[in-house]
């Protein structure tokens, strides 16, 4: 009898199906332990998904190079407009309005690296950013959390530094994409000097800087050169640091984003340029018309950063999504996000420019549908040849919180990512041609010796996904992915080990901080 | 200031977020109402995703006619193997196992059709098989149905004509895969007639027929003819009913099947030849092995439809997946399994023949992990360039129950797949140049002309998925999505509309139910 289409057909009640024989442990308590892929520097074998034929693309490339020309961008900082005057873009007295020759921009990009290492204090964690590789890191920049037992709070140092613990101790995560969650109760003047020395003793990873004046970028600087315990002069020829510059879409740049781009690149520094373009909102409600504004101020922000020094490392960020149109809300892992997505990396690719996406959903709960639409989005950044992955772990809400459950969710799904992009080996041994000989028609493959050299290792073991029989699983309180994600990452954080940090460092990073807090940290305007 | 990476930084509480302001409508109750897409054939645009080289699928390929040729199939029913003897297979008395040689195997396959046409009653969802063409179905041949208010229970008539009734009810659904949930409340004997009638009755899409023996199939056939109100010669001429094969892996095709195959074959209707080949349980614990047994069962029972009528209309079906190796528990939904989908499409195109995948998950509740799994088979289905997916919606358990919330959910998300399979127009118009230059740096698009002219039709619209704020959202009464998919499962069969069906022809169907009913329906053996 066959498996699949009839066997229940078989009387008047349901028979036993062929599966249950087979499950030996299925009364077993599903296992406790935490076990994970180990670290890797993950790279995609697959050819990306290409939606646009390239007369298509083209066309897009044509229409930002000319919102460039004939429209421009407001320039909102005068030693920027200096600059891009001295590169050769049309800059005028008196007017914030900066327009960019096609040449001057293309003649920019030609000078971006198409790959480049971003290096963590922990060389282990070093990332390769370009061409096949691709990383992985977490939520950022949310002013909420939750988690079951706790509920929705305002972000808060304690729920900051439980999010970094868990972003070193998931190996899948590679680097912390931001604050995980913004601490509110520390002080905004001195908040970037706890928060990214926290970054440097509970983490060993690659992280980020906010750019919010220039006296962050430069502390941000400092302390990560404490951090890896390198020279200036080392750390310049290191790109040791990213930061995300997001343009106040539609085509203007803010002042404390320019400073950003121009403290971090002429530092030889990672610069990230992602346009903020919800299509039907800050952009056309076209996907053609959202991705063309998306890509004219990319590729303004991107030229910008090889004005203030040629070959700095840059990255083409997409961010394009719509929002509901009866709502003004903005929307996350639609298809219209996912074709963004895609065509955002064909854009990339065809500058040669590092990529990045995000794995972002609009879910208030972690619910089928926060794993529906993450995964949709998640697709969308990896098989659209994403090399960098922000919010890959923890976003809701639309970045509005970020969730512990969720953190470890995604973090089950960036494995099963990771286990898809290693591809088949196809040879004699997994051919199997002499096992197959061997048990023969009817027959089964439990415990030969085929098997048995092979099945610990064979098949992806997930972190969160529950596989027992329905009655087993009932017996054990029929537990949701959202009960495991608790359980999980109440234990990783039970479990979490801070890195080793030489004494030395610490003690310079804890003189830094402590002087910049007497100075009074960074003026703020509120 | 920008709108991801840094507004949170702006003091000691969260600001409020740029898009907030835009949110006119985000007290508006979610709507209760209930729009879907209209009935479409879809089709498949993009380059499938191909994960092996050709070599690597040669190598796959070869193994499978080595193993046909070497080891064989057992083949369980005489008249099967005659034919399969005098078509040039190596058969010998009083043996069932069959052996073929490869020339045997690759004429046969040379004659499938690389598309044809399955018809309904109903010729607006006639569907095209094969080629670009892709089609979704409904969950099939569970023993358990289960609801939000109703738990999960037994599967019972009044169960599976609900499911019907969504069937027809939801544009986004192609065909009936069989039965959604299998009425063990009726009796075996006769249940094909009572459920096959329902499916002329309450649907006029396309459904299948279970190979339960011949005299079932000769029931469907009849019953189809009947409900489409065409002769025998025309039934013969267009293809109008399809039955799923499965092989009895590994390398069996019991009798039922093969008396299927010669049934539906011979009258020209359509087989899915679908092994189900779990690495480390009925199939190597290597993929590769698993596909190469795989491909030999698929190409083995298709070479067969071939030998029974050349040209008969047959599908290669990919079913591989991976078992729990602590507890032999299948697992759905996996890597290894979205891996196996996308190889079994380039094995199916390799032949030229349709392909059937499957959108499945192991998940016990309508929760997380249901969501992923799912949508991971999906891209495995859809990307893999998939024609015929089955299970499309309403898939749990591992196919041990089937959830109306869940087929809410996927059906979103089917519909979800369908708008990213729309492409992007890139034209003047979309390009957007008018608007962006009306707009300008610093303003916005909400009331613009551009938008007014497209926003009613510019994204997709979600039927489940919740956008609202957290604060309407919690407002609501935090509904999930399964809070959602429940009460618009209820809505969609509160709204059911059977479809049209001549007097003639329900008094000819219920004479021919009535009649067979007397006659005993079909004898059962137990």
């Amino acid at each position: 009898m066959s498996d699949e289409a009839n066997s229940p057909v078989t009387g008047g009640q349901a028979p036993p199906r062929r599966r249950n024989k087979n499950r030996h442990a299925s009364n077993v308590a599903h296992a406790a332990q935490f076990s994970q892929l180990p670290w890797q520097a993950l790279q995609n074998p697959y050819k990306p998904i290409e939606i646009l034929y390239d007369e298509q693309l083209e066309k897009i490339h044509l229409a930002s190079l000319q919102i460039l020309e004939e429209v421009g961008m407001d320039i909102l900082d005068a030693e920027a407009r200096a600059l891009m005057a001295s590169a050769g873009a049309d800059v005028r007295p008196g007017s914030n309005r900066v327009r960019f020759g096609r040449e001057v921009i293309m003649a920019h990009l030609a000078s971006v690296p198409e790959q480049f290492t971003l290096h963590a204090r922990n060389p282990a964690h070093h990332l390769q950013i370009g061409k096949q590789f691709l990383s992985f890191g977490t939520v950022a920049s949310t002013p909420n959390a939750s988690s079951l037992d706790g509920g929705r709070r305002a972000g808060n140092q304690q729920d900051y530094r439980d999010f970094l613990r868990l972003a070193q101790s998931l190996n899948i995560i590679h680097f912390t994409g931001g604050y995980p969650v913004e601490p509110v109760d520390l002080h905004a003047s001195i908040r970037h000097l706890d928060c990214l020395a926290d970054c440097v003793t509970l983490t060993d990873k690659v992280f980020h800087a906010y750019s919010l004046g220039r006296q962050r970028n430069r502390d941000a600087l400092e302390i990560v050169r404490i951090g890896r315990g390198i020279s200036a002069e080392q750390l310049e020829q290191e790109p040791s640091l990213f930061t995300i510059i997001n343009s106040s879409s539609p085509l203007r740049l803010d002042q404390p984003m320019l400073q950003g781009i121009m403290e971090m690149s002429a530092r030889n520094q990672v610069v990230m340029l992602t346009p903020f373009t919800l299509a039907g909102a800050m952009a056309p409600v076209t996907l053609a018309g959202a991705l063309a504004q998306q890509n004219a101020e990319a590729l303004a922000g991107i030229a910008f950063t090889q004005m203030v020094r040629p070959g700095a490392p840059a990255v083409y960020g997409g961010f394009t999504s719509n929002v509901d149109m009866k709502s003004g809300a903005p929307a996350f892992g639609t298809p219209e996000y996912v074709k963004a997505a895609h065509i955002s990396g064909q854009l990339a690719r065809r500058y040669r420019i590092p990529f990045r996406s995000s794995n972002v959903c609009a879910a208030n709960a972690v619910d089928a549908q926060a794993a529906y639409e993450s995964t949709m989005s998640l697709w969308g950044a990896v098989m659209g040849g994403s090399n960098f992955v922000m919010h890959a772990a923890g976003w809701l809400e639309g970045g509005l919180c970020a969730s512990f459950e969720k953190l470890m969710i995604d973090a089950d799904l960036l494995q099963m990512m990771a286990v898809y992009l290693q591809g088949v080996v196809v040879d004699e041994a997994s051919l199997a041609m002499e096992a197959i000989r061997d048990v023969g028609p009817g027959g089964h493959y439990f415990g030969t010796a085929h098997t048995m050299a092979r099945y610990k290792e064979a098949f992806y073991a997930p972190m969160i996904s529950d596989w027992r029989n329905f009655e087993s699983w009932q017996e054990a309180g029929s537990p949701t992915a959202l009960d495991h994600a608790h359980r999980l990452y109440k234990q990783v954080l039970q479990d979490y080990q801070p890195p080793p940090l030489e004494p030395a460092i610490r003690e310079e990073l804890d003189a830094f901080v402590a002087r910049r807090k007497q100075e009074g940290g960074v003026a703020t305007d509120f």
